[in-house]
């Protein structure tokens, strides 16, 4: 399967690569509801494209309680900092995107530029600029020149509107092939809320910096600590269960607000991690980041195969996670699904090298629902025919059963084709 | 830089690939000198190649101790649990390594077939089956017939000589595009002993499992417990300091051999770890294991660029080698020295994502002599011009120093080109 040209006003990756998109990007997107007390704007701020958005500011009223999840680099990138630091004090009035440029490894420099930023959106909303969250993905290294932002940033408040989810979407993608967005209902206390998200990444860093964003809107009445814990348990199984290369940005964000107005309509203030009124919630919210967490892998560079791998039978979820990533992750695995091949052996080393317990004579192998390995052998009863048919389709299920115990983990990945060799070598940032 | 039309007679990888050998083949062999105590014969055992060797024994006169390193994988082949299991005995009356077959995931047949292979051996030699090691490298899952290995054996151990290393080395290869010896010499008490090795890989699990094996002979008189020592030394700062794609064989196998036939000549005894007289031998068997792990690397399959990995400056050495071997594993950074691309900003991120202390204002990084980042930013003196001619070398080095303490490392990699790609996923192993 090979990536089709492009014939939707989607170009961000046109300035590097050959104009193709993801064969997975959706026929249509979701009709995205309002959030009561989610407004918001785009804007061409020129920061490195031309002809398309690339600033976006989403304005909460009165405020928003706010999560967050960062990445786990060492070197993350100064916006990170800044939303570190402002995310204890629970609330927040806007959230600030640009696309273009990372404001990452900017030293001195990028701390002044989060700084600048953050003062004009306050200055454009009314706020202090402690309750602005920020987010940048792009080029690395580059001084962010915050200057052209405050203008920006002043008419976006006027005209930010409660219906532009696609836009922002649009408006914060790099190397992306198409916009990610998503959204769900659910009941708390017996009235409904709307949760709506949005993403962007190619699920790796690109040659811009393809950094995962996601931020997350709810017009659900939850304080912090259960936001937080709602928020840190959707990721575990969504965005943290993904990967396309094993690279971490320094950049990836995700940030879940709720703006509470659903208590006007008389639904219930959630404040205790845990409440059982939360059940409900908890299941959208986790739907919904791994929709969206899908959709990156599926746009992941190069990408012409969507797999997932189911690991059962391990000593603890964490060490089936671990084999899985480390299955998801090997370059021999994903060449070979490239080229279609039910490489099972590939997936022994994969799993060997994992350094997680496992027993060479209870492994078990399976490609979709076809066994190929069984009992530390080659099943001698599969049909290669049977299991070649199986590779050549677009989404494919590993599933390895280790024999031991009952630990479990699903990741999403996809191949390693010369496609992705050809976007991250021959075309410079 | 691009791989030749193969001109030699080397046709490992032409079963499954365009036939080309790498950029790094050598031009000669060195001179492989004999060793006292040491035969070798070679057979073409029709294991799955066609007209070639596959089949590899050495005999040790009368015998000689034995130390031994092997892969961290918990899904080991076969042969890996025989050597585990007969190195206690510490002696070693002969080695038979075959190529085509794995004996990988092979369950119970595959232990059976080790036992056959050892028996084998030690009818031709004459000598206990515990006393024989045993490798084996080529596809996984297959079951190995050892049937025809006894008449081979019988008549490999009447003829084999002292002057066939470069022929072992050929006979033990898969997806290498060339053979891999190296020779040293070294004093032990005023006497000079000679150190030999063979090895093969392609640092990967190629099509055809291109396992990391090495076999190194002396004639120095070392006993078990200071070979062991001295080879684990040798092998962490060579074998186990080079990736191609943090892909780990089932079948990884580093053995040493010494006859002690140099004690006739009057060269000591060693039987202590740590002796001092024992400084000389172990500087040449580094220098052995790094010129052959080196040559693993630049055999790398696709492989158009030798990288070296400098990381200094970190907590402590094994902190330093986990981030050496987080960017030599990134395929981000290995995609971009395919593009001849300084990308910087990626070395960064696989920094970041090693999980190691790093601070990033700390940081500075280079490109051989051009430094491009510093202090935690973009080094403001550097010339892009001048530092894109640098990663047209064929030879690259990346330098690393993290600022904290003096923790350093040193690892050896590939890059990552198409043609990895393009081996790995176009033909079915």
């Amino acid at each position: 399967m090979r990536r089709q040209p492009m014939a939707t006003g989607l170009t961000a990756r046109t300035e590097m690569t050959p104009a193709q998109i993801s064969p997975f990007a959706p026929a249509a997107y979701p009709q995205m509801p309002a959030i009561a007390g989610v407004r918001l704007a785009t804007a061409e701020a020129g920061i490195k494209y031309q002809g398309r958005t690339d600033l976006l500011l989403v304005v909460f009223e009165p405020v928003a309680h706010v999560a967050g999840v960062f990445t786990g680099s060492r070197c993350a990138a100064a916006p990170v900092d800044w939303c570190r630091s402002v995310l204890a004090g629970g609330e927040a009035a806007a959230l600030v995107v640009n696309s273009g440029n990372a404001n990452a490894f900017t030293g001195m420099k990028g701390e002044a530029a989060t700084r600048a930023t953050a003062q004009a959106a306050a200055a454009a909303v009314g706020c202090r600029p402690e309750t602005i969250f920020l987010a940048s993905t792009g080029v690395i290294g580059e001084p962010l020149d915050p200057g052209p932002f405050a203008a920006h940033l002043a008419a976006m408040a006027g005209r930010a509107a409660a219906d532009g989810f696609v836009d922002a979407a649009r408006a914060i993608m790099t190397t992306d092939t198409y916009a990610k967005v998503a959204t769900r209902t659910a009941r708390i206390g017996g009235e409904s809320v709307t949760i709506n998200g949005i993403a962007k990444g190619s699920g790796m860093i690109a040659p811009d910096m393809a950094t995962m964003l996601a931020f997350i809107f709810t017009d659900a009445a939850i304080a912090q600590a259960p936001l937080q814990s709602a928020l840190t348990k959707a990721v575990r199984g969504s965005f943290n269960a993904i990967t396309v290369d094993g690279d971490t940005s320094t950049s990836d964000t995700v940030l879940l607000f709720a703006t509470g107005a659903a208590a006007r309509r008389g639904a219930p203030q959630i404040t205790r991690p845990g409440d059982a009124a939360l059940r409900g919630f908890q299941a959208a919210l986790d739907d919904l980041c791994r929709d969206l967490a899908q959709q990156v892998v599926k746009d992941g560079e190069g990408a012409s195969k969507f797999v997932e791998i189911n690991v059962s039978g391990a000593v603890s979820a964490a060490s089936a996670k671990k084999i899985a990533l480390s299955v998801a992750n090997s370059p021999l695995v994903k060449t070979a699904l490239a080229g279609e091949d039910a490489n099972w052996g590939r997936v022994v080393m994969a799993i060997g090298k994992a350094g997680e317990p496992a027993d060479r004579d209870r492994l078990s192998i399976r490609f979709g629902p076809h066994r190929v390995a069984f009992e530390g052998e080659r099943d001698p009863d599969y049909s290669e025919a049977e299991v070649s048919r199986y590779m050549k389709a677009a989404e494919i299920t590993i599933g390895i059963d280790l024999g031991l115990k009952g630990g479990r983990a699903t990741v999403w990945t996809c191949d390693l084709t010369r496609d992705y060799v050809a976007i991250n070598a021959d075309y410079r940032s």
